[in-house]
């Protein structure tokens, strides 16, 4: 994180000449000083993508004129946009269930400060981690999930999210399965980690199938939640090299790795406004 | 490939105390010196595999007698095994079309005696590259496949390996699908480099499907050929790191390097003995 | 970690012929079921390296007579050796400073038994992680580290570590040097962590020293600690990729990632009596 | 490569507030297309680079008068720059000795279009490779190193390369230390591979000071040839695991598969001019 303040604008809208000169004309008109920008054509999709970062000191008014000033260009050019202030932090909501990997890595990622975000409670079905949970000061809510009760639990889910402004989900190996009514109510707000390279070894055990199928790599694939399983725009994957030697409970173990990296990399890239998706896929201006 | 000649034993047989006490006390009896050895045991299938590379000068006489001493022991322990020798060359033909990547990689090798393997032929259904094959001193067969001819070409394939006393078959971005009598026929001799991170995006066109599906890795398959398109025993794999930028050429184009790399590691591999198979998966002793 | 008991034997001794049959003869007479098996010869020194897990309910004797009756054969064959027994714990002192991400590592590890291991303290020159350590269950000791008080500050870090009957300290990022003579009493049994891929950028400030040079990959060694400063036998490395757009901070943050995870799997190969140890190199039998 | 034509500036220059705006208006008073763009702020240099692809058929005017048009901008805002044309192949030379895994990779590459470039001729101290490279059609020059000819000898490639017009040199493995004059007088001209993970083992017989070490993993580096040896900007860089059973000879055979990979992405780089020198650093745009 830069320890500057700075506005983040990024935006999407049909590729044509001139989209830089007129975003970047309008910031320059108002003393706007780039501090990070990055573009990108999808030629297929005739679709242009953009991030930029300007230094909030360098800018004469405050985030809501910023956003005013910049609507009638968006309009102009059919843009999908968003400005966002690097000082306001963003309000992550964990889901676990009773593995610790994710979980740890992420509290201790908040406790340093190396993710300067809030993480307003964690959400689990089970009470495993209240203690740890609560001992860093974060509250605890335990939402059981039995196969009887679901409406009524993502209702409370979702209840708790609204009541505490969440602004991302994050299933840190929550290993259930999120309504469809809420996949499409929470579009690019629930962030998964998925303990395969996907799209190979969809659904529960892929470390059995990918065992069963003998490959020499496996892999950890975060992506946003759609009502398809596991079919959600990819953000981030990484893979590992296994060998005959390696059991599944050895897979597990270094698919545990993986994972929580891949988790911690990919929510990063979100946090910091690096994701635009589009269709199926995601732009990741790393 | 080591300077000393040596014998090497590769072995499986069902699980059971003793296994290594009595193969190695049969070679130390005879003098045998273990130059490289290699044990592993699969507790689900409850079955042994080992390979172990005895130097030649130290057994008090040759391959043929060597393997008339060893029988009784392996029959006694129920072993599928082989004996080979590191002074008699492995005969490889190289199958292509109009891909040349695979193809100058495993040239150049075998030029610089990186692999020390004779060629004794390529086979080609495509003239592309007989000018180059040829000017290796190497004969180059061409071999049309259409849709009409297919089993008079295949018989051909097959008399020209015959021919030519071919030990395994290459098919070095060949784009042909090999017939399923040849498939079986020439189990655990036929390799196959396929451009995905298999079992993910089996079949035509593997880099269009990943553009399509948005993943952030691409990867090469190195198997055995079975009847079932590319669901063989997959001998080794690897990856690379892509992102939204890269068009399907450039994926392509990056995935020829993995295509020729992971080849040439799972060949060498195979070459060397290191490979056994086992059901539909692999133990390969690195 | 098997669920199995068994009996771990490393070895070390001058190459010869019948070296395996040698031991796995004694194995087998005593009714010994081999679970798993690694060898290697150092072709160079000459010299052998085994390690053979045996199941503990194969073997009709206790781990004492076991190594009995071992001994003549290890006297035989001019053996550096141990046999270890995977029902005993290893117990592992933490030392550490104020960075959180290798000490939250571990302690996830261990919580979730992953890593199934006694922590019998941590120790610090902080007080920062007290609170963490302690809501874990795990006794902390405060040992400050001053220019002026060097010799009684490790002279108690020594008195705990044999007080509590540790077997191995890791240096979990504890930024402190540890003196000559306390690295020469505990040769093999203090494992540091350095947050670069050495021999590269030695010493202080290595992502610093990385970002002046340009280069396009960062790293992470777990080496054993020895009296020259970061030059003891490496036991794992691993790198990642970083660009232009990287700042030291951005290295730092990656960095932690690879440091976490080399450092997990350094210690387990250790724990799990994978690493040999011969001159300033290491067998580790993965 | 891409089909369309384009053209492509890069440039750097102290950074402030404004430049992208400059630059793409300009472009954008002129009709310009933007195909992919890249901007980085070194912030501790306080410098800007940039990196714009213009389709040619979208700007009303030449290549020469592009220049000439963008002149003043470039002069105003203190900026190193160039446009390159898409149509104009780069002219590499290509140096080699007795190895020839780099020669065999580059040449399948240009064979096949994957690198479009022209290759106006290779140069050796060793007559090793003119059957091959006369085979495929292009001149050899033959031109001896010894101690006592160097000054003549680099006379001579200097006389040659400039003969033929040539935009950079590669040594694909040339094994010979460029003099010091030849250096300062083609900066940014010269590509070397050096087969190890700079900075570590500079020099000679880097694969032995990495086996004597005992790393666990192997590398090499593509970077610009200065005066320093083994010191100039790194463009690209890559690794590969190995272990304790690898032997030099082994850690040779991996090394040529990442030296020749390492090699043709950095030249690739370098050829789209995505590679932008600072002091001895590089920001290279992917």
């Amino acid at each position: 994180m830069h320890t500057q303040r700075f506005y983040t604008l990024t935006a999407s809208c049909p590729d044509r000449a001139g989209i830089v000169a007129r975003v970047t004309g309008f910031l320059a008109e108002n003393g706007g000083w780039i501090f990070e920008s990055n573009m990108h054509t999808d030629h297929e999709a005739q679709r242009y993508f953009l991030r930029i970062e300007v230094r909030a000191d360098s800018i004469p008014f405050m985030l809501a004129e910023f956003r005013e000033r910049f609507r009638p260009i968006a309009e102009e050019l059919g843009m999908e946009w968003k400005i966002t202030d690097s000082a306001v932090k963003k309000r992550v909501v964990l889901m676990v269930s009773k593995q610790e990997h994710c979980l740890y890595d992420l509290i201790g990622r908040w406790q340093s400060k190396e993710l300067d975000i809030e993480i307003p409670c964690v959400i689990s079905n089970h009470e495993t981690f209240r203690g740890l949970v609560e001992w860093h000061g974060i509250p605890f809510h335990y939402v059981p999930v039995k196969a009887d009760n679901k409406p009524a639990a993502y209702a409370e889910v979702r209840r708790i999210f609204e009541e505490v402004r969440g602004d991302v989900m994050v299933l840190a190996r929550y290993m259930q399965i999120i309504p469809p009514d809420m996949c499409r109510d929470y579009p690019g707000q629930i962030i998964n980690i998925h303990h395969s390279f996907l799209p190979s070894f969809v659904g529960a055990k892929p470390y059995h199938q990918a065992h069963a199928r003998g490959v020499k790599l496996i892999g950890a694939t975060c992506h946003y939640v759609t009502e398809a399983l596991d079919q959600g725009p990819i953000i981030e994957q990484d893979v590992i090299r296994i060998d005959h030697s390696d059991s599944v409970e050895d897979m597990v173990r270094y698919g545990k790795d993986i994972e929580k990296a891949v988790l911690a990399r990919g929510l990063r890239y979100h946090l910091e406004d690096r994701v635009l998706v589009h269709g199926n896929k995601t732009v990741v201006f790393r």
